[in-house]
């Protein structure tokens, strides 16, 4: 696996941040992550765009301008040997004298191997547990995520693979993923409190002609009467989610129409 | 100046941590922060408590006893070859395979130079801004130090040095010290959403000779008729602060008071 660090390519497990940096330091960082199908970046654009945003919500600049963020990509890519693997870009706030403020950021690009696939939880669909919580700049792919590790034991003990987070009686998203639900042919999705994920805003898309779509605030009391609920993002695609917490979606089994939404985005990806 | 990693001593300049440190993918990570008075360590044991507390409350276990790293300390400070200088401890989720599970911790130890002194602050007290917010997990001493960053431009915007936090109509810390107001002789510091201060600690029991100590909820409201604020942090000691957003306290000079704990704590740590 190769990387890229402030303009030098190198193996990844040969890359290293200085101890001054501000992601240690302070974790004054974000990040953002996608990968290829058919050996081209999916959704580039967007993926882009994202970054870029994030980086001017936390007041940094890029050193890097797209098209050449791109071209380092497919060399990337070429060199660590892959069709379809992941990137992870990521920018800190750089080395800091005095350990507070900002000045030159440092910009890492990683190539990884994609997570591995378990088809059995599209079959069976996942179980998450509800917490009560809100991302701070949950809009921002900020480095942030101290609070799904704080929870990998309780995770691990309810038997499930992940946490929904809730607020107020509003649920938000997952700790790295998006959720949805279905009641009959209405695709609902919350629309705020959340990472705008670039998988979300696929299905959104590909949702459009068959289904009466809603972004919007989700109650929690909603899930009483969901047919059908799951969670979107670069790796997991459309998982179906039957279990939350104690309370079982439904029948308890992946819907129809999740299932569909799976089909159709299987199709754009393979075509990518 | 020297540091400590996992183990091995070497020059802080050649310190580096790898990219899948969790520190950096998912701001995972601890530290603690304190210096020496001639060739002391300040409050160690206090110091140490604190470190070994945030480690637990992030479910990990440090790698070191505690007298050993008090042992690394001074070998630290003998090869930096200082007298009075600063030390910073890190711990992080460590190397991460998936990019989410703690595995081995990494811990990092680094002197640093103090930062520089200012007297000038000392002689007018300083202005700070209000901002509503409230650190997660506040009473852990995680690196998250975001929100400060943040708003670095509007701090100095606002000719301020720093921001006092509320929320709910309460007050808790600044960015990285705690408060307290002087009403007379009463002593008054927010208790709850505040990183614990070991000079917060100390001053207060300095002050119980001689004043009325009381640890409570501190309303926002309550700025309007203190006679005095200040500030304290390991290198902060007592720093008067005499405005706050577009409000001074009293007749926006130092208070006698907070010069008198001021002298207390100088006192007391030259003689340490």
């Amino acid at each position: 696996m190769y990387g890229y660090f402030n303009g030098t390519i190198l193996p990844v497990e040969q890359m290293a941040v200085g101890v001054t940096d501000l992601s240690l330091l302070r974790g004054y960082g974000l990040f953002d992550y996608f990968r290829t199908y058919n050996g081209r970046p999916f959704q580039w654009d967007w993926y882009w765009e994202r970054f870029t945003n994030s980086a001017a919500k936390l007041h940094m600049s890029l050193p890097i301008e797209k098209d050449e963020a791109y071209q380092v990509v497919m060399e990337l890519l070429e060199k660590s040997g892959g069709i379809d693997m992941s990137f992870r870009f990521i920018l800190t706030g750089g080395y800091s004298l005095d350990s507070i403020t900002v000045s030159q950021p440092n910009l890492l690009f990683m190539a990884e191997e994609l997570p591995p696939h378990n088809p059995n939880q599209y079959e069976t669909g996942i179980k998450v547990i509800l917490d009560e919580y809100v991302r701070e700049m949950a809009e921002v792919k900020t480095t942030d995520y101290k609070r799904v590790i704080l929870l990998a034991q309780a995770i691990r003990a309810a038997r499930a693979v992940d946490i929904l987070y809730h607020k107020d009686g509003e649920i938000s998203e997952l700790s790295r993923s998006n959720f949805f639900i279905l009641k009959g042919n209405r695709l609902i999705t919350p629309n705020r409190n959340i990472l705008h994920g670039i998988t979300r805003r696929t299905v959104l898309h590909l949702a459009e002609a068959d289904f009466e779509v809603e972004e919007r605030p989700v109650l929690l009391s909603e899930l009483y009467d969901a047919d059908e609920a799951f969670t979107t993002s670069t790796t997991k695609k459309v998982l179906p989610i039957t279990q939350i917490g104690d309370f079982t979606i439904a029948d308890g089994k992946p819907g129809e129409r999740t299932k569909y939404l799976l089909e159709q985005f299987e199709e754009l990806v393979n075509n990518w």
